[in-house]
């Protein structure tokens, strides 16, 4: 396994390699300030992110979770659908009833948040392509997860959806409206302490073009 | 719609408000650097990345190709069983296979590159959650989103799976082994014009602990 400084010399060494000297999209209308710091830290957040599953005894304030949110809405969607409802668990009672339905989530009993990644079915797209409302709410939960890292919190994605038992558990948990499928639980918080990411660079899991 | 100057200031006028004085995680061990500027960098990419369908007349180095690749397999993944494989299509001949058979995918005509993102079955989990592949490859697939928008270029996910015939033409197409199930075929491409990303921010999609 690298180390942080390892996986971040490999990043830079990469972003030198690929000549990328051109600014972050982002930055090429603002006459500035965007170039390759944003870039690299972009990609290093990417590159870093891990799951965090020890907490510092330190609530999170609503005002950072609405960056989370922000970040998870900017996901991309099928047709526009945003298919999307987060619940945010805050109250130690409502936490605790989650780590009693999903005792595999034991982090819960110590996380000063959690937020619950839902698909809303009343939006989902109908028809042969109705599941693509998974793939919708995976990529916004993907973006909390980074959000969650660059502002310098710990996260891990618990996985709910599709296993029934923990589906309806969580649904219990919440008291849900029938609409609502939670596909992931994500604990929050301060880390407790470093983790290292793993690498899971593996170049035997690339092809190209026709087999 | 908001302009990227105002979804800019935004995500920093929001980052203020909740006090995040604290560096990306990535920065502390570093002995300085990352600061408030990487947290920004890391946010804005989330909040500034949006479907780019439409691109210069410029290949993209296999180098770049790497880094996007390299930012895909940094995605969580249940178990940690990595149950993807990615596909990089830059033959003309193959992208001209891949919009014959996906007619709704007209970009990838014009487009120098698309990556394939494919769920490998020998790797999925077994038993009631081998679904939860599906939720691996589109964390792994919004990572690569980001990681285009972050290095100057533009890209959209194209939706392949559930949809039967979309499976069976990207199939056919780049004639894959059976164990590979492809989830989103992913056109990319330095920008042809500036796109503005959507705001899709709905505080009425947030509802907090128990109903």
């Amino acid at each position: 396994m690298k180390s942080k400084s390892s996986i971040k010399a490999a990043v830079l060494s990469a972003s030198v390699a690929a000549g990328m000297l051109s600014s972050c999209n982002t930055g090429s209308k603002e006459g500035g300030g965007a170039d390759t710091d944003s870039t690299n830290a972009a990609l290093e957040c990417i590159m870093t992110r891990t799951s965090v599953r020890e907490y510092q005894n330190r609530p999170v304030g609503r005002d950072t979770v609405e960056i989370l949110l922000r970040a998870a809405m900017a996901a991309p969607t099928a047709v526009n659908k945003q298919p999307w409802t987060f619940v945010v668990v805050d109250e130690r009672e409502v936490l605790d009833s989650l780590t009693a339905y999903l005792p595999y989530a034991r982090m819960l009993a110590h996380a000063p948040l959690a937020i619950v990644t839902c698909g809303d079915m009343t939006r989902a797209i109908e028809g042969d392509a109705r599941e693509m409302w998974v793939q919708d709410v995976s990529a916004a939960t993907e973006n909390l997860l980074l959000a969650a890292h660059a502002v310098g919190l710990g996260a891990v994605w618990t996985g709910v959806y599709p296993i029934d038992e923990r589906v309806e558990g969580v649904r219990k948990a919440l008291a849900l409206p029938d609409n609502l499928v939670p596909l992931a639980v994500v604990p929050v918080g301060y880390p407790a302490k470093d983790s290292e990411p793993k690498d899971k660079w593996d170049a035997g899991k690339v092809m190209f073009n026709r087999q």
